[in-house]
């Protein structure tokens, strides 16, 4: 894998700097990174004759590069195939966080948005390796495991590509921020915080008894938190690809 | 509340057409608002020059409305005060899905796009309705246990109303989808379950000794799903609203 010195910055233009309460803005790839790996799910805009659109979608990364897929017949999918100018953002709650005053009262969180140009990945091989690039990041060792995808199954699939031009991230984490004339104030404040979480793994009742439990099914064990889950997975990933 | 029939639909068209994978779609209202009270945070997409925004924030509903807030000097806010297309999406993960050959892998997950015509709400009354409400949604009761806002503070925030003119929503929630040529192959396949969850509420540390824990903060008690208090939370919104 060929890529930046994780500490580096994306520049920084009108499109990603962040406007309101801009010390909670972070412009490097380490942070950026982090909270993109850190989940599963993203949501990506772009725009039809004039009309945006927000699509959930799956996502990984790869050095400056994201990537998502959806069927060939995606209302998405065929826009961006000419290449289009896309807005992907990733963002995690964290926290309810309740103060004395309406004004104060905010969410604990951590968003990543990304600007860049996606395009189609269309040669073969390419698409071949990044499907099992997408099984792989989230499931280390499992294309391994299984047959290889048929020439159907992989035209019925597009795989999008964007490298990251500009991002910014934007973190709150912390507690109640109340002001100093509301202190005396006897209402509850403080935070309550919220994470995502993995509950136990619910086998198909069509897998052959006796069928092992593998390594990548482990590491989502039941209790733990989905982003630390998904971190070691991007991690595990990134080893092996070197 | 003037709530139009919770069965209805809203209407199909080219651009709410869910065409991927199109038996997971659905239109009516009763599906679509419960994806859409059972979040907090919400991703807005904005088109600015022709570049797409996607926001991440809180947003709440009433009837076919939909508002949320920011800084006065968003750049997401100041272009929406003309009056802008707008599309805003709810995601929720409910699961990873596991299957035997790497194009059946999915997730299970319930979200609602949703398309209209932002625009500020800027009558003074209205607007300080709306950040009642604002707290009022998602902590029954509490306005009427804090202070007003100031004028400042209200002339800091904006608030956008955006009516609901076509939505869809998608919905997968269903076990790994194997090809039956596939079945016999030993390796683990299912889902692994995602929820998010609240846990155990931090008070500030400058609250005054003795205060209360008042029922919104019970609402959000520790284990409890978040999905399931935001539903309660709603629920009560609308009921005291009435």
């Amino acid at each position: 894998m060929d890529q930046p010195v994780p500490s580096s910055a994306y520049p920084v233009s009108a499109r990603n700097k962040v406007k309101r309460l801009h010390e909670r803005g972070f412009y490097d790839r380490e942070t950026i990174w982090k909270i993109l790996d850190a989940a599963m799910l993203c949501h990506v805009s772009y725009v039809i004759d004039g009309q945006p659109f927000c699509t959930p979608t799956i996502h990984w990364r790869e050095g400056d590069w994201l990537y998502w897929h959806g069927s060939s017949a995606s209302r998405m999918l065929r826009q961006l195939k000419a290449g289009a100018p896309v807005c992907l953002t990733v963002s995690h709650l964290d926290g309810l966080v309740l103060s004395r005053c309406g004004f104060n009262h905010s969410a604990n969180h951590r968003s990543a948005m990304c600007f860049g140009i996606a395009g189609i990945v269309d040669d073969p091989g390419q698409k071949s390796r990044a499907f099992d690039a997408l099984i792989e990041r989230f499931y280390p060792g499992r294309p391994a495991m299984m047959r290889a995808n048929t020439v159907q199954e992989e035209k019925a699939t597009m795989v999008i590509g964007m490298q990251i031009e500009e991002a910014s991230a934007k973190v709150r984490a912390k507690g109640a921020g109340d002001n100093d004339e509301d202190l005396e104030t006897p209402l509850w404040a403080g935070v309550i915080p919220v994470e995502t979480v993995l509950r136990s793994p619910e086998i198909s009742p069509q897998v052959p008894a006796g069928t092992a439990v593998p390594p990548h099914v482990r590491l989502y064990g039941e209790g733990r938190r989905l982003d630390d889950a998904l971190l070691e997975a991007q991690a595990l990933y990134e080893a092996s690809a070197k």
